[in-house]
């Protein structure tokens, strides 16, 4: 099928059409070239959504929780899992891979796995397409979950349009280790698992340290959700809203877009650095062996390649 | 003062010349090509140790205790933290800032904070350039202590000669939950906190989960420590012996350190395309704009900055 059908197909909301066109972005540059092209002008509709927080916090509990809230108002749902160990990505203990299977049959809700791309950046370079090709698919929420202390929370904060940060009660350690990073980049704060020790002394302090940060006009709130009984997640999902018609209100959301699209072409100019440097393998390899042995320098090298 | 000049004050052991040098090559391009063009042939001596693992398991408190040893055999040993909340880069706990200050007025540590740069990868840029510093300033040890869950401990396995990694007991869902990466990484594990529950069952998941995977040749230990005393310390210093004596016997020495400089070759490379980004900001915006209002897509975008 050309990318062209697949789009159709994808714009009428066949879930195939779209997991193949997804498939084509990430195989291959000219397939990906050829649909953005002809996806330009049927975006920028979707509510793009973080979902972030250390392992074991309940990221997935927590967004299959929101994608059931947001499927039972009649929102049609994405969700793009860049995080190994999660049950959308096969890779989580078998309770919850069961928990999520409500959705697999919902022809509303469209999941995907991404890989990460090691050390190239903890969400794929692909992410920022990907999304618009669900987001010209007419998903009205697509929700990236990602797992993270400090280097994917500032990622998906550039990708998102809200980015929700997830906290356990009596993650002291943690809030104190991930301060300098989470509270710059969450729009809302959850404090999941609320119903154990230390929930109030959790959202207590995370209140005050969100109280003394610098906000653009938005005070995020930090709210509490047992996600597994789906206590709390309408607040969260109100939140949300709130969220947008904030971003959408005061500009932001332009602003947020703008920088989004120029991460990306940025992005897009590096991989085509990468993919220079990646066809001159042998090349790198005598260079790397130079250096080793001392006869040349890195710099010297790195400029034999530019 | 010159850069060779501060490079003769760095080899003679002077604390002030070698964190000038490594401001330096942090601050600008020419400097740190001079200094790299001069280091060549002072370097590959140094053995570099990654100490990386969730926020509160324990990671400044077992370098300290690792600088301890290492110090008591007479080795010179430079740490780098790379870890905005760890108490080497000022931003922790008092009780463990005073920790470290036994090792701040000992001339043969060297302790250097390095700031992570953002979305552009976990570790900085300049990290083997600043590695390198630290070799041709004849430090035995370079350890390089990170956080991280994924990303970063990919890095460092890329950038150390042995990586650490270190878990708390009881911590099962975050070894599900980085399993992929974890396991992949880690050339000794070491359960730190041993004397709380479940640090035994702790060991024997790690011990069953190592076993089912992939090694080259080295059969990476399970240790238990509790660094706060001091417990285990030895243990982990041998099983890092060890393992360089094994890297250098087996030639996985030369590769790691192939690998590692072409690593850093591509950032150099990369790094160049982003400085040449930078400089055209404004242009930059505009085409970010265009594609935003759909008269232009990102690749198109990405073209005319190419």
């Amino acid at each position: 099928m050309s990318v062209l059908d697949l789009i159709v197909g994808a714009r009428a909301g066949q879930q195939r059409d779209i997991a193949r066109l997804i498939s084509r972005i990430e195989d291959g540059a000219t397939d990906a070239r050829e649909a953005m092209a002809a996806l330009s002008g049927f975006t920028g509709r979707a509510h793009v959504i973080g979902v972030t927080g250390a392992p074991g916090v309940g990221k997935s509990t927590t967004t299959s929780a929101l994608v059931t809230a947001l499927r039972a108002r009649g929102n049609r749902v994405a969700v793009l899992a860049v995080d190994p160990s999660s049950p959308f990505s096969g890779g989580a203990l078998l309770g919850d891979r069961i928990r999520m299977q409500q959705h697999a049959t919902d022809d509303g809700v469209f999941i995907r796995s991404m890989a990460s791309r090691g050390h190239l950046g903890g969400l794929a370079a692909t992410t920022p397409q990907v999304i618009r090709v669900l987001d010209a698919a007419d998903f009205d929420a697509v929700i990236i979950e990602t797992v993270g202390v400090g280097q994917s929370e500032v990622e998906i904060a550039a990708t998102a349009d809200t980015s929700i940060v997830l906290i356990a009660p009596g993650m002291g350690d943690s809030i104190q280790a991930a301060k300098a990073g989470i509270l710059e980049i969450g729009d809302i704060f959850v404090v999941n698992k609320a119903d154990r020790d230390g929930a109030d002394t959790t959202v207590r302090e995370l209140r005050h340290m969100i109280a003394l940060g610098q906000h653009d006009g938005w005070a995020p709130p930090v709210l509490k959700t047992v996600a597994s009984t789906g206590t709390g997640i309408e607040e969260v999902v109100a939140a949300m809203d709130e969220h947008r018609e904030w971003l959408i209100g005061s500009g932001q959301d332009r602003k947020r877009r703008l920088r989004r699209i120029s991460d990306e072409i940025c992005a897009l100019v590096v991989g085509e650095t990468r993919a220079r440097l990646s066809v001159r393998a042998a090349e790198l390899d005598a260079l790397s062996s130079a250096v080793l042995d001392g006869s040349m320098d890195a710099y010297q090298a790195a400029e034999q390649l530019s």
